[in-house]
C-alpha cells in the first residue's frame, strides 16, 4: 500500500510521461499552426517543455529515484483528440482554433498536476523540489494564458467567419 | 472535413461523455473520502455536475442536435487515475490527498473544455449557449478552488504527517 512518498513518486512519473509525450507532439502543432503568434508560441513552449523534462529529472534525483515515466492515459487521450483534429479539419484558421483548444487541455492537465505535486512537495518538507516546479507551474499557466490571448485576438474570429 | 459548428458540436460531445463519466465517478470518492469537508465537496459537486449534464443537454437543443456524448479519452483517463489511488492507497490521510489530485485533474480538464467552448459559442454568434455554459465554467473553477482549500487547510498535512 502506497504512503504519501510513493504517491508524490508515481505522480512524478506521470507527469515526467506526459511532459515527454507533449515533446513529440508540440513540433506537430507548431508546424500545423497557421497563425504566427500560435506557431511561435508552440515552438517557444516545447523549449519550454524540455526544460520542463529537465527539471522532472532534478526532482527525481533529490528524492533518489531514476528519471523514469509512467504510461499517463489523460495526456495520451488529450494528445490523440488533438491528433484527430489535425487529421479531421482542413480549413487553416479552423485548425489553428482546434490546436489552440488542445494545446489549453495538455496546459490545464499540467497545471492540475503541477499545483498537486507542489502542494505535496511542501507537506513533505521538499521545499526545493516545490520551488522548481513552482517555476514549471507558472510557465504552463503563463502558456494557458497566452493561447487565450491568441484565439480571442484573431483565430476564432477568423475560424467562425 | 470539419467546419467550426462541428468542431463545436464534437467538443459538447466530448464534454457530455465526461460530465456523464463523472456522475459516476463522484459518488464513489465521496464514499472513500474519510474528511467530512471532502465527502461533502464530493457530494455538492455530484449535484452541480447533474445540473452540467441538462445545461448541456440545452445547448444540444439549441444546436438543433440530440444530446449525445462520443467517448472521451481524457477523462477515462483520469478516472482511471483516480481508481488506481483508490486501490492502491491504504491510509485514510493520503487518500483523500489522493482524491483531492484526481478531483483537480478532472475540474481542470473541464475548465480547460468549457473555456473552449464559451470562447467558440462567442464567436459563432450563440449567446445563450456561451452564458449557459459561462455558469458550469465559474462552477467548476470554484469547486477546483474549494479542493485546493482543503488540501491546504488539513488534508496534506495529516497526509504528510
Amino acid at each position: 500500500m502506497k504512503t504519501m512518498d510513493q504517491l508524490f513518486h508515481a505522480l512524478l512519473q506521470d507527469v515526467y510521461y506526459a511532459e515527454k509525450e507533449l515533446t513529440k507532439a508540440l513540433p506537430k502543432m507548431a508546424k500545423e499552426a497557421e497563425n504566427d503568434d500560435l506557431k511561435e508560441a508552440f515552438t517557444n513552449h516545447l523549449e519550454e517543455t524540455k526544460n520542463h523534462v529537465q527539471r522532472l529529472e532534478k526532482a527525481f534525483e533529490m528524492i533518489g529515484k531514476p528519471a523514469k515515466g509512467k504510461k499517463c492515459d489523460a495526456i495520451l487521450g488529450i494528445v490523440a483528440e488533438g491528433k484527430e483534429v489535425i487529421d479531421e479539419v482542413d480549413d487553416a484558421d479552423t485548425l489553428d482554433a482546434g490546436l489552440i483548444a488542445s494545446g489549453q487541455a495538455a496546459e490545464h492537465y499540467e497545471i492540475a498536476r503541477y499545483g498537486t505535486l507542489c502542494a505535496w512537495a511542501r507537506q513533505l518538507g521538499k521545499p526545493q523540489i516545490e520551488r522548481l516546479l513552482h517555476e514549471t507551474l507558472e510557465e504552463e499557466k503563463k502558456a494557458d494564458a497566452l493561447l487565450t490571448k491568441i484565439a480571442e485576438k484573431s483565430v476564432n474570429q477568423h475560424a467562425a467567419a
